[in-house]
């Protein structure tokens, strides 16, 4: 099932880029949940391109619509599926690109994959507007998680060569939402800005990485020894298009570390047993430990640039160059966050209902 | 299935450190594979303990038994069975230990997971010894590719925060074997052994980052939105005990650059179209591109240390140290190459079985 | 995932009775099949209710919609979304019968499933208008097969009491399609129609079998030990309401054979080998022989009645009576003839995909 | 994963009939079951083969090893794997029929499936044997399913054209226990009895009819709309070798029944709703009811004869004889009647698993 995740809480995508629409099933959402149109629009409006200057200009509105699976405001246990309608593309240009795949793009990929028989407009199912089908399924597994306390923030961190200095869990909560980047470093988002719109300028884009948190998960969740809680995460992480590298709590860096500095010391506190730091990121074993979950995601530049690049005519399997036009992001890096949030909470979701845990209210 | 991995080559691993054996289940291999116990204990032995100063001293000989799937020489198509038995176990330093979780290990994590039924034995399945387990499975996986002409090889490139110089392709596949940690740069070799004999003498661990390269891989593998091979490649590294991080081509590096310079531009070659740079590490949109699949993976220092750390006696909920005693590796890095190829081999054959294609001698 | 069947050519149903929709997603249907809207909507239009006598007057047009996976008349490897909208729902009915389950219908334990939050507006999911979704995917998978050159078809061979005689192959092919019941058996159609106008007079309903036949199944398929050719169409027939049996070739018949009897002895014939007699339904050990796959089905009658039937009410835990109101099928079976041969072309889709087989066109 | 069986509680079987052993994996069986060697070997001996006239002759005594998940006494949560070794195969027969499919076994269709490469050798993993690998896993689950106050109960019902008569739930326990057959029906047994001697001397066999019961099973299990509780247990019965039919309830009966007599009317009783009928054998829109689960399972006659048959030379494509030697059962029924109780138990705790129930011991 290439397209879904999950065993207990699935999500299935479908949709292309210039098709009708893209959307989700989820199915597994255990039935009592309330949930309101407005849970899933709230989380869509913060991927929605064109409101910032660093964005690409197509603009859609992205209403949700949900079809199925909601009964007077609440889950019913059937599969829950929603979409969002495509109004505003624009294929032309696909068109005359059709046999000069862009670098960094899928399209070459694509094409051997399906025989020529995809949707190469707007790279078929190869688009970013395919998260906005991860965000519809995440809004709802947020929904569920914050009925169990579980929380999940992500921010940005880096931005090409520009790191935010690291903040607190109090500062993360208060800055974000004001950053147009998404970004708990005021100084850094305002250099970060600068470079965005100095790349995009120039015709060429920036990447960037992305830190999640998710906050108050019950320890013990995790399958191992496959089904680890960093190995879905990190298979949900890369299915973001432009994801190339995913690390838990200290990550590369544990590399770099003795046993003595990156074993996490346990003490009692409050009765609880913590760990004074959290090198592990909050999983040890492929388990939750009880202590902040924290992933950190690596994006690659948006691959569509205005500068000129090398490529091939693949019909005459001749050298070429290109020029993509377009609508485009200069980084993608900032509507990514909110899609990472939504595919941690996707598969923490199937976690938690993997260990049979269910709010009060839904028994 | 918390112990399976894998759609249509899917292998099942079961046993405990301190158990009976190991082992692993293929189901899905293809009927007619020429397999002998050799093709397996060949990969075995590159993982065994005790053969090497920096190496834990616990001495199994790790003979592999298959038990089924397997008949005159060549694959039936049914489930291969494999383990090797455990014989050296000492499980008297565990019995003491039983409250006293050993930081960075998955005592206290599968405690709360198994409800204190977990065989705490060296670990139970939270052990190095359960990648005898991807080995067997991998070795075969291994075998399996390479009929395709498909190769894998991974290599040492960091321990600790030495770091290896790049080499050619051609060095690596000449320098690694030769390496006692396999690793391709000879003089950065002889630095990390000191390393490691340092920080052994000084009773700590260090850790390290392997690469794996998979060469010939077909273009056009992969099961995209949700099944992508970096997706499906970072599941399985991450059910190998220590990792911590998962990056693929450029991985965090691209967080760093411009689309122009880490987009991988195109051109013909030989009648083929090859990228000119691959930064992408051979794969676009989660699927293959037939450049060489580059990973890089992140291993955390053995926990297992005999400083005094701090923990809690989790019966009597108060704060403690501990000594860990044992047999133990003072560095995992150079025996998780082989296990880092095997897990590699096994997503790539699943790959591979999903795209319908077999050896000519299969068919 | 509770509303997917298949491994590889998935299909993930959802919608309710009196909710905005009914549809489907595939997943797993390869690039390059050809597919019009008209395909679909053929085999929709075979279980249209509202077009003679014995059936509910609900009157859908059931237009089919196909909002992804398509592009210039083909499959292009991503997921097919197809849905028809629920436009003729009156729901009235339901509010008053909310805590009173209606006898043979799934009220009640759905109830007991999801808590009391399911939709139990014509019985929510749990509707005959499900099988719409069945069909929708059954129409693609019908098509893959055919560019294959297997062929399904389905027939009533009882309705109540009343058998048809056995038909030939040819008989079969040229009187089904002009029976309203679907059945070979042309007196007989005459009796069983006069048959369901009593027991409508009457209030009442009456069950019937259903015989599919999968013709040109290439020998070889089949997954066992576990999954079974018989054990996957089982599971899925059983999923159509109102199936309580399921049988292969000589089905229960076999209990009172003899070995002797029973065997199907094998001959050369035109270079192939095939079997004299088919008691083994086409099926041996799990995997298809390459003689036509027989499976018939036994479906209860329409458990929504107007004659009065004892029930309870559930909330005051008290004995009471029920009388069913509203527009119901005085018998399924000739409704399911299409949704019988759509489920079993989804499985055998499923497994000619297993087996790597397709068709030249989608090389 | 065509050797594994459930989505939470998976069972994984290998081995073949004359390889070095056959065995399964259970993988989902939550930890802190009680769980000994006994507790698996009394339901082992049920099936051994050798203990009664009409049995095989191949004397194997079956004694169950567990390799892994269990500690202490009960189980760990991580792979049960369990296996019996096999000595007692004589293989001498089988190179001699290599070539000369037998009727009514799936020889030829193993050797189309496999390309040849399958282990001819008593049929390989298509043996009767391969039901050791269901008991030893259905042991474990009828162990868990106990700890929950349910009980499976199968029984003989039909062998040859001889039907048991129809007794209570109260005689079935008490009967079933000391017949030869697992018949509750004495006089019956005797009758079959007669006729299993009789069809052996004629160097034939026959087949039968089973019926599994399970009682105290909750209501609400099910993941309709695809994974129904018929689809599933289906699924598991048409994994038993010999299996061709299988129907819940009044089964193909209800095909001659009117809704009026079909439809289980629902009544109270002490403060529990009950049906007053259980035509629906328990299930109802593919969730329980709370009533007995009963399925009825179709066997053929062992397709092993002495008696001359026609088949063919595959290898020179002509026509010839075939007369069976070697130790077979002449009626398979009696041995497969705790096969049915495991299979049904293996689903019923995959289902339990699925709501999130589990003992209070293990919690």
């Amino acid at each position: 099932m290439s397209n879904s995740i999950g065993g207990l809480f699935t999500v299935t995508t479908f949709g292309e880029s210039h098709g009708r629409c893209v959307g989700a099933v989820i199915d597994g959402c255990p039935a009592g949940l309330p949930l309101t149109l407005e849970d899933v629009q709230k989380e869509m409006d913060r991927r929605r391109p064109g409101t910032q200057a660093f964005s690409t200009t197509r603009a859609e509105e992205d209403k949700v619509e949900i079809l199925s699976g909601t009964f007077n405001g609440h889950t019913t246990g059937t599969p829950i599926t929603m979409l969002v309608w495509n109004r505003d593309a624009d294929s032309s240009a696909y068109e005359r690109m059709k046999d000069t795949p862009r670098p960094g793009h899928a399209d070459l990929t694509a094409r051997l994959r399906y025989g020529g028989f995809n949707d190469y407009r707007g790279g078929g199912q190869f688009t970013g507007r395919i998260t906005a089908s991860f965000v519809m399924a995440g809004a709802v597994a947020k929904k569920l998680l914050n009925t169990l306390g579980i929380e999940i923030i992500a921010h940005t961190i880096a931005i090409g060569g520009l790191k935010a200095e690291a903040r607190s869990l109090a500062e993360i909560k208060e800055n974000v939402p004001r950053s147009p980047l998404y970004c708990a470093d005021v100084a850094a988002t305002a250099r970060m800005m600068q470079l965005i719109e100095k790349v995009r300028n120039e015709g060429d884009s920036v990447g960037g990485v992305v830190e999640g948190i998710a906050l108050n998960v019950p320890a013990g969740l995790g399958e191992p020894v496959m089904d680890t809680v960093e190995g879905e995460l990190a298979k949900a992480l890369f299915a973001i298009p432009a994801v190339k590298g995913v690390e838990f709590g200290a990550g590369f860096g544990v590399a770099e570390k003795k046993g003595s500095e990156n074993n996490d010391a346990y003490a009692t506190q409050n009765g609880k047993i913590v760990t004074l730091t959290n090198n592990s990121g909050g999983i040890l074993g492929g388990i939750t430990s009880g202590m902040p979950i924290v992933a950190r995601v690596a994006f690659k530049p948006t691959p569509s640039i205005s500068k000129e690049q090398k490529t091939v005519n693949s019909k005459e399997m001749s050298d070429t160059t290109l020029t993509v036009k377009g609508r485009h992001d200069a980084c993608i890096v900032p509507r990514a966050v909110v899609v990472v949030e939504c595919m941690m909470a996707i598969v923490l979701c199937d976690f938690v209902r993997m260990a049979g845990i269910l709010p009060e209210v839904m028994k």
